[in-house]
């Protein structure tokens, strides 16, 4: 089969390899549609996350990069019972032992061996994937394939969104109008927020922005992005998301909570913030850290396909798997317009 | 009547003042006692927190210092219902409108007037005080006037520890072993942590954490306070308290919790902290601030006078008002042996 592996920094190869077996509890996939994600670009672009042997999966780097992905189920193992051949899926990446203290709690989110298929172990951007049934998700009826590779991006918003404990008629501002500052503005309107605020320094994202709902846009090198959110609410925004991960947004996001707020942190960081905590502690905020997401695929399955959030707006272009790296990998980073790319495999 | 007057940075004179008219809803207590508190201290030697005129007080220094008291009602004026003349009471200090939206939902911690007796109005390191009624609170038969001057920090301690969200059986770090850091550690204790680590760099303020209960006691000069801590507990604590206010303690307390722990941070900083956001990212913490208390005196009260927390202990030093800045203000900073002094005003 045709699959895009990653090598190691700026080195993305398409190869044909083989088709893996399907053994005792897997299930073999035809991929239908695999998202690009910002960490494939971190992986790619900076060599990020390239590591050694993975201890759950046995794998290391060549790896089939690629971890939103959708498809229908062609074959399964001995003892799968969750999944048919014929069934259209979503896939959940998520790699975890399920005996650590967290994984025990429900948290396999940091299970103590965490990893991810498409980094530590051979992900979506192929033709077929053979996996363990039970990172598969059935979608329902009236849910496209497309929509079923946004479920994993979704999936990181609501978490971040519910963890925030963000109440029916409360503010919000998000700072940083990529894929998932875009999932959770449609998240957070989903949960019932009233005024809904965006910050990027880039137009076109903003211009995106609006188009999915929110409330006010604002390009913070042509207004004082805290002084507005300050003024139009009163006196700050009750939960500030800060999905850009660098300096100015993580002090722009504290600064703009109200007396109480929460800052939900949905990013990583190139590097270090200078952090003023006295901002905080006068006004008695809270910073919660958002990673990924447990046990709520099919929650976000049927917010999808019951249209509480309507993901697939933020689809912005169809590639082919040949193409991946010139027309995503590449081409991502050059145009800011674009959001979500997904890969066919054909 | 005497009274320990703020006018600047190390400015504190011993005076003859009036002793206010009691007026409608207001009360006027005989003090008995009043501690040293760390802001004191603050508001002594660098000056700080000595503003204009407060909004709702309309007083500016000098002013009376002292937040932590306790005394005998000896007179009242017209509508106080709730103590009468010779009703033993502590003082809650805090000043607010009672109006805005946080007051109106019970958080008067950060009223947009937001003020405190000792700070914005005359506090206790006097004879006398007259305040609002509304601020006393009585102290039950099996409780003494000392421990009634304990109160206050000893709500800052509670309020703090719930909202950190500990469970009966968990883990803490106390990151500073000062008065606030001690108490919380009885907080804990009394909420049921069971391992308990305390860390400061003053062996005595260590000795004194270990005399209150401390299951470990950490000097980080002597050994890596993190290593120590992960090392006992496997993977860090459930929730850290930063009680110290200073870059490395700040950086020890977010790395010291377990995946999915808590930072309470109850200290005010001098300066900028340089913050790693992914060491929280990864293990999915969270950061709550904590500031004073609100509507809990009552149940502190409580707690004290049934011996869940033996306040007391933290008493190091009772001095006469007459000696407030040799004995008290400069002796504390010097003996670090010290914890809680209290100043009898005779």
């Amino acid at each position: 089969m045709k699959a895009g592996l990653i090598y190691g920094k700026k080195d993305l190869r398409i190869e044909s390899v083989p088709v893996p077996e399907v053994t005792k509890g897997k299930a073999k996939i035809e991929i239908a549609y695999a998202g690009i994600c910002g960490s494939d670009l971190h992986i790619y672009h900076d060599g990020a996350m390239l590591e050694e042997e993975h201890p759950l999966s046995k794998k290391k780097p060549p790896i089939i990069l690629g971890h939103e992905f959708s498809g229908t189920v062609v074959e399964i193992g001995k003892g799968v019972t969750n999944v048919s051949p014929g069934d259209k899926v979503t896939v959940e990446p998520f790699i975890y032992c399920g005996t650590c203290e967290y994984c025990k709690k429900g948290n396999y989110n940091f299970c103590e061996f965490f990893g991810s298929l498409g980094v530590n172990d051979d992900g979506g951007f192929a033709e077929y994937c053979v996996t363990d049934a039970r990172y598969l998700h059935k979608l329902p009826e009236n849910m496209s394939l497309k929509e079923g590779a946004l479920v994993e991006p979704v999936a990181v918003a609501v978490h971040a969104v519910r963890q925030s404990g963000l109440k029916v008629g409360e503010s919000v501002a998000i700072f940083g109008a990529g894929p998932i500052g875009l999932l959770t503005l449609l998240a957070a309107k989903a949960t019932g927020a009233t005024k809904t605020f965006v910050v990027d320094i880039s137009q076109e994202r903003l211009n995106k922005a609006k188009e999915l709902g929110a409330g006010y846009i604002i390009h913070p090198m042509n207004e004082d992005a805290v002084q507005k959110i300050v003024s139009i609410t009163g006196n700050g925004v009750d939960i500030a998301f800060e999905a850009a991960g660098v300096s100015e947004t993580f002090t722009n996001a504290i600064t703009s909570i109200k007396p109480g707020g929460t800052v939900s942190v949905i990013a990583i960081y190139e590097s270090m913030v200078p952090f003023d905590p006295n901002i905080l502690f006068e006004k008695e905020g809270k910073i919660f850290f958002s990673r990924g997401y447990a046990n709520e695929y099919q929650e976000v399955i049927e917010l999808i396909a019951h249209q509480f959030i309507d993901a697939k707006q933020i689809i912005t272009k169809e590639i082919n798997l040949n193409n991946l790296v010139e027309d995503g990998l590449e081409f991502l980073v050059k145009d800011k317009s674009q959001s979500k790319i997904l890969v066919r495999p054909n």
